[in-house]
């Protein structure tokens, strides 16, 4: 095992990992941009180096810096969390050169699904059901229209190098295609430096349907379920359960195997989810994400495992302990993702807490990087906190939910609680009924200017 | 199932019953004194009243009061946490001429287990195995000697209406009986109105084991494990684990079934602990609680069960959704008791609270009314705080203690977090090789003066 750990993050996922860290008897250091000096990340770990300006691309995202502060504190892996340089194949190459190790998968398995086309041909060939599509990358506007043609309007155009939304363009009908390709292509550009993009079958109604995957790196591999995402607002997730609301225990075995013989197979090491989307019983693979999510409580949760914990014996050499077999569902979980921002624009709203008091009592669960007295930089996202129930159904987990938001307090800044004490007056939440543009809709109904 | 419920106690409890009722969708109701006008449970409930001045006896003890807010406020239902008024049958009694549903057992119930004579020998007649000692009161000097002589040195005299460690004296050899006997009746008159004492063996070094049982009060009952809580300063429990870690699911089958046999048989209604010494692999009866205990969330913890909620469902008539096969545990769980108090001395320690951070991230609960600027009254129970913790195993329970404390913030009083923190240290604790008198000896041995 590890005795030192440098985890390359802020916010509430470097709290995560801290604690995991803590709990292993891991010792911890913490790297931070000037503007993160006060905050909890730094507090918690034993160890903290301060690494460039508050510019992500300065500081966490400096991998030369991130090197120093390894070598400065002797720290012998680094956990990446989630965003930043968490699926960065150059950055692990470069700790592997500095005999680092790095908590997550390979190099190489991060470049394969990292590059959207290789991830689906990886998959498809792998036996995981796959979104009908261009076989590769789409140069031109006429091989645009072949594509489309052959599988029919509605089509979406997405960015090979794309995530978060970005470079992702709908055409609904073959009028709309030219300016999808063309738009596509320059936002790709401008976003990724890389204008290549891909044409894929648009699924009208679908849900977002996740499945967690863990793997031993030596062909082992489980899975743990899915977790429903689609609540989700400009392709950003707001709302995630486990297990999906639509999944049933057939569906989930059926599908889980896939996904982890699929990751067995190519020798896949620690955590990754295979995303879906979901319409009509079918699953649809549109990515390969090579690191721990933002909603992986939800999974936490229901399986009653600590999937930080098991990353970090893994990566160390250690035997995983997860057993398929011994892995079952208890209860139902949701996650809610907390802004700093101000409805009903979403508008991002730095600030001072004044004020903070998580709620408490059973089946709850708070993972926040947020202190009475916190002043949260304008520089990083705005997610502050997420909010994590458990009950022994899912109507039982809602009302938890309802009551924990009741408690919850952040004063000093605008945040998204609102949306969820409205959210849960909706008879289609209650029910678990809503696809990937629900939230969409709905928010356009209650703000139409 | 009721509308609305009044929760006719104060302090973390409170909440506890408050969270429950809100999560079934019950309107509730706080009742207060004027010393916690600004407490959490009154500003967490939907109606509040104040029944009285800051003494115990005037307000949260004073039956009239809560009956007249039950009847102003339309309420149909009490529920009456632990302490205060949560085991008096005089008030169930009371209650029931009012029409008004108690949330525990019959008042019959509560008055033979309220009767430590009464109790065991109704729990000797139901199987369940009990300490030898006194058939009933002892009046006399002489009788004391006989009982005590027949059954061997050492021996505790207690007294019959006793509670919480007074009214209770050891008497180690022959030579000590005559003053423990003398200086119990003095005490229990003093306390509790009633010179009557009874005399049980005295067990060296016992483990405290106590099991948790829930019945329908129709015939039917079910047992959730034990929790070891053995670790107490004078009668008063400080730290609480499940499963004990000296029981074996074979030992936990036995005794488990034994209490909820005895319980079934007298169609025991609700929540009820049945606590036993426990020493060379033998349980003794030492008496039963007919209330939720304290540190419940140990077994809610590792049963995955909600036990206020299902009080408040067989209170209302539905049925209890126990099935014994279908209880099983996952995990580990811990509780430690955090009380505004300064050490060395334990000297109570009311004051306002400036600062107030919980510990997140996962397998950590937190049941406390403490908020930032609350000022903690100075006539009540020094509990401000449980801190709960579930791992997969008791080894990550215990290093998941560890890094929550690190993370707890109670600033402006002094509290007993760091006792714990030295407890942690431990060898004993952290093998699990304590008894009831372990933590006295080693607080003794840490303070010698």
């Amino acid at each position: 095992m590890f005795s030192k750990v440098l985890i390359a993050n802020r916010g509430e996922i470097a709290l995560r990992v801290i604690r995991a860290c803590q709990e292993l008897g891991i010792q911890t250091v913490a790297v931070h941009s000037t503007a993160d000096s006060d905050a909890m990340h730094v507090r918690m770990a034993d160890e903290s180096i301060c690494i460039g300006p508050p510019s992500g691309a300065l500081s966490y995202l400096n991998i030369p810096a991130i090197i120093s502060a390894c070598e400065i504190t002797g720290a012998e892996a680094v956990h990446p969390g989630y965003g930043f340089l968490s699926e960065n194949a150059q950055f692990v190459q470069v700790l592997e050169d500095h005999g680092i190790k790095f908590i997550g998968p390979t190099a190489e398995h991060i470049r394969i699904m990292g590059d959207k086309i290789t991830a689906k041909d990886t998959m498809r060939k792998l036996g995981v059901p796959c979104v009908p599509g261009s076989e590769g990358g789409v140069d031109t506007l006429e091989e645009a229209y072949t594509v489309s043609d052959d599988m029919g309007f509605p089509v979406i155009v997405k960015a090979t190098a794309g995530g978060g939304g970005r470079g992702m363009k709908l055409a609904k009908t073959r009028d709309d295609l030219e300016d999808a390709f063309h738009n596509a292509r320059s936002e790709a550009k401008a976003a990724f430096g890389n204008d290549e993009v891909y044409i894929e079958k648009y699924l009208t109604l679908p849900r977002h349907i996740e499945v967690q995957v863990f793997g031993d790196g030596k062909g082992r591999a489980v899975h743990l379920g899915e977790r429903d995402c689609s609540l989700q607002r400009r392709h950003q997730k707001v709302f995630e359960e486990a297990p999906g609301p639509c999944i049933t225990p057939e569906m989930r075995a059926r599908i889980g195997k896939t996904c982890s013989d699929a990751v067995a197979d190519i020798n896949y090491a620690g955590a990754g989810t295979i995303e879906f989307l979901y319409e009509n019983d079918e699953f649809y693979f549109i990515e390969m994400n090579t690191r721990l999510q933002v909603e992986h409580p939800v999974t936490e949760a229901i399986f009653g495992v600590d999937l930080v914990k098991q990353q970090i014996r893994v990566a160390s050499g250690e035997e995983m302990t997860f057993v398929q077999d011994e892995l079952s569902i208890k209860g139902h979980a949701i996650e809610v993702r907390i802004n700093a921002e101000k409805l009903p624009n979403f508008s991002p709203c730095p600030g001072t807490i004044t004020h903070f008091h998580a709620p408490g009592g059973l089946g709850v669960r708070m993972d926040s990087a947020l202190y009475a007295g916190y002043k949260i930089p304008p520089y990083y996202d705005s997610l502050i906190a997420k909010l994590i129930v458990t009950g022994t159904s899912r109507q039982a987990a809602l009302a938890r939910l309802h009551r924990a938001l009741g408690e919850l307090i952040v004063d000093g800044v605008d945040t998204t609680i609102p949306l969820f004490h409205d959210l849960l007056q909706e008879p289609d939440i209650q029910t678990g009924d809503y696809d990937i543009h629900w939230l969409e809709k709905w928010l356009e109904e209650q703000n139409p200017a």
